[in-house]
This record gives structure tokens, C-alpha cells and sequence, in this order.
């Protein structure tokens, strides 16, 4: 199981079974977050159709650059230069109250089924991010891990212990009950929409926390950690983990590497046009 | 079922179920997306504890205006100016090339599990946005609901229809189910990362049409029009419909209304700040 537990963990993390037949270069969150310069758009014109093409998606004509508007540019290329990085440092580049305050925002501007607001945080700094990992998650993965099979499984707690803090990210399952009791037809879907507002939050949190040159990875250690995360910061009943931000300072120098992509003609159809 | 389908099909749409207790004006789009201007922080200072509070959780200096990244705050901006926006117009206020350009970078740039890369989309303008609100999903729904009960259902499809354009989003099983063969352990898990991938690219688009100065908004009529839709514009038997984002002109003088917010000292806990 160490395998697994060594390779599974990670969100973005580049994957031998993908297909992959493209790579491009991504800008660094640094370099993204000090301009606004428009980057190279990716266009359906750039890769050559296939079989499946549908004959209503033709060339479409780029957009002049008088209308590229700079804060979706901005807001599009701190999309792109979000990254999985590890490792990661205990020297935050900006006060934990900056953290804190991005995961505020976050956690209240994006949306929910009905305005449910179902999403719930927990942000972990100093000893409660090393608790987290060195004995919390530690202490779960050595029920399950051979012993033998330890050593990549310990190194990458280190590795993640060796970060500045964690985002939990959590559902409350009583705004999605109440949905459900109001709404029965729908029952089944509403655990599905808290499950999506969740991953925005994920999404905001990490590119925002990345545009402020941290680095930061997305981990899902639930359910495997949640009984202990729960006694041990007295979360309630009704909140249900669903992932767990790591983040901290980068090491100089430090290099994603290429990001690879399926081609977009593979992955988007136009009709209309 | 007609008063159902009325209310149920939007998200972050008010809900009366929902418990709010503050309100806080939020920028319009437009203005978010022509200044860099930071915006007031919620701030966990700003609303007293409660008797859940951990003790850890202090009041924390708010940071100095001078370590404000102003892409940061871009970001953020356009993530708390993204509002459920209806009716629309056809009057798109960019070419539909720039669509398609946004629509084409978040679909490469949103992380997914593994880098499976498990979206899709399928952008709709003109006679397709038509013919998938005034006739698939129109029809669809005719044979579900009362004809006596018809009148508000017919209005919400052709409000949808009255709009420019959609973008349906997809999740391909294909690279699914090719982690869940590589790591049957986590079998059960890989949908649910395919999910958050896919809404995390929903949150994407939304934010970035309406820093556009466009209006949408997140509908689900998924899977009541899901064969249909595969028939009509030959979608991939592996692609499964998730959502539906429409998009449109802005109404001038429109005003999405006072957001309501749950206080933050029930959603967010720090400990070891």
C-alpha cells in the first residue's frame, strides 16, 4: 500500500497514464502576480482538427488585443501559473494574517447551491501544521503502512511537515440536509453541489495563496485522518473533510517543470459560432 | 414538480432555508474589472466569537497595505464581484473568439487528479444556445411538468434562451476510470477528484466571463437533458454532463442584490497562528 499512498495523494500531480502529446510553458506565480502583461492565448486553431471535429467549429478570429481586458488577464494567468509544488519551506513570504485573510475572502465570495454556504475551513500554522503531519497523519498512515514499506511514506510526511500550514477544507452537512428534507427530488444531488463548491474553494485559496509567491499542494488524506483531526481541534459532528491545502515558502530556484496537456480539440467542441 | 424546477435549478441563488446573518455590498463586475483598487477584507476580527471559538484563534494584525499584491487582490475582487446574473441579453460585450479563448485556457489550466486532465466543454452561441433551451431542455421538461404548472417553467426556458450563449460542462469517465483500474484501492475516490476538477473549471469561466463584463449563471439540468444533448451535437458516449453555465449581455441597471453571508466565525477555525 505504500505505493499507492505514495503516488495517489496528490492533485495535478503529472500522471503516467494520461495521455499526453502537448507541453507548454508555465509562467511562475511570481512572475504572474508582479504584471499584467496579456500571455499567449491557447487556440482551437493551434492543433489540427480530428475525425471528430464537428464542421461548425471552424477558425474563429483572435480577438484584438485593444480587448484584452487586464484583470482577466491577470485573473487567467494566476490560473495558469497555479502549480503542485513541493517541498515547501516554514518561511512564509507574507504574515499568516495575510493567509488568513485570503481564506476569508475565499471561503465567503464563492458560491454555493442556493447560497447554502456548506463550505467550512480549518487554516493550521506552527505547531498544529506539525501535528497535523508528524503525528496525526503519521500515526494513520503507520496503522496501514508495512514497515518495511515506510521510508517514501515518512519522507513525504516530512516533507509536508516541513511546510508552513495547512487549509482543511470541510462540507457542513447541514445546510446540504436541509436541502435535501426541502427539497426531496433532489436529494441525491445536493451532497454532489457541496462537493463542487468545496473544489472551488480549493481552487480560489491555492492560486491565491500561490499569486502571493507561496507555494502550495492539495493532499486528500480523508477519511483516513478525520476521526483525529476531528477530536483533536473539536470540529463539529457535521463537517466533513474533503482535503487538505499544504503551503509555505519555495525554495529558490525551484522548477515545477513542464506542465503537460492533453490537446484541446480533444477536450472542447464550438457549435454556433 | 414545476415549483420545484423553478427554484432548485441555480446555484448560489438566496435560499430561504439558508441561515444569513450579515450582509455586505459586493462590486459589480465591471468595476472589479477596470481597478486594482483593494477592497475591504473580512476579517475574523470583525465578528465576535462565539462559544466554539478556539482559544488559539486570536485577533491577528491585519497586514500592512503595502505587502497588498494587487493581482492578489484582482483575483480576489473578481471572485467577490461573480454573482448569479440574470435575465441576459444576447448583446454579447466581447467577441465570441474571446469566449472561447477563456473557455480554452481554464480548460488547461484548472488542475485535476493525477493530471488525468478528465474535462470537457462544449460551448454553445447562436442557433446551438437556441435549440439546447427553446427545444432539448424545453422539451425535456414539458414531459415532467403539469401543463397546468407550465407557465413559470416556460419563463425560466425562455430566459435561459434569451441569453447569448452556454458552456457545458463535461466529465470524460475515460480518464477515470483508467486511475481507478491503476489504483483500485482508491476506486471510489477518482470520481469525486473528477468532480471538484470539473467545478473548479465552473468557477473559472464564471469569474472570468464576468470580469469580461458578460452576466451568467450556473444551472443543472443534468441528466434530464443529458441524451439529448449527446444526440444532438454527437457527444462522446464517456462524457457525462455536469453543469450548465449561461451567459449573456448584461441588463442595464441590473442588480444581483445584497449577498447574504453566514458569519465567518462559523465557517472558519486557525489554530497555532
Amino acid at each position: 500500500m505504500s505505493k499507492l499512498l505514495k503516488t495517489l495523494c496528490c492533485f495535478s500531480r503529472s500522471s503516467t497514464t494520461a495521455t499526453t502529446t502537448t507541453t507548454r510553458s508555465v509562467a511562475t506565480a511570481a512572475a504572474a502576480a508582479t504584471t499584467s502583461t496579456p500571455k499567449p492565448s491557447v487556440h482551437l486553431d493551434e492543433t489540427k482538427p480530428t475525425t471528430s471535429t464537428p464542421s461548425t467549429m471552424g477558425s474563429i478570429p483572435t480577438p484584438s488585443s485593444s480587448a484584452v481586458n487586464p484583470a482577466t488577464e491577470t485573473f487567467l494567468s494566476l490560473l495558469e501559473s497555479r502549480r503542485s509544488i513541493y517541498p515547501l519551506t516554514k518561511a512564509l513570504p507574507i504574515p499568516e494574517a495575510r493567509v488568513q485573510d485570503i481564506v476569508s475572502r475565499a471561503l465567503q465570495a464563492v458560491p454555493s447551491s442556493f447560497n447554502s454556504q456548506s463550505n467550512r475551513a480549518v487554516v493550521l500554522f506552527g505547531a498544529a501544521h506539525d501535528k497535523l503531519w508528524a503525528d496525526i497523519t503519521t500515526g494513520a498512515l503507520r496503522k496501514v503502512v508495512p514497515a518495511e514499506q515506510w521510508e517514501p511514506t515518512g519522507q513525504k510526511m516530512a516533507m509536508f511537515g516541513g511546510a508552513a500550514g495547512t487549509v482543511l477544507f470541510f462540507e457542513d452537512q447541514e445546510p446540504v440536509k436541509k436541502l435535501q428534507e426541502g427539497f426531496p427530488m433532489y436529494a441525491d444531488r445536493f451532497p454532489t453541489w457541496a462537493a463542487h463548491s468545496s473544489a472551488m474553494l480549493q481552487l480560489a485559496i491555492w492560486t491565491a495563496l500561490e499569486s502571493e509567491g507561496l507555494g502550495a499542494n492539495l493532499q486528500h488524506y480523508n477519511p483516513l485522518i478525520d476521526a483525529q483531526v476531528a477530536e483533536e481541534w473539536k470540529i463539529p459532528s457535521s463537517w466533513t473533510l474533503t482535503a487538505q491545502l499544504v503551503f509555505g515558502g519555495r525554495v529558490e530556484g525551484q522548477d515545477p517543470g513542464e506542465k503537460t496537456f492533453q490537446p484541446l480539440e480533444e477536450k472542447l467542441k464550438v457549435f454556433g459560432a
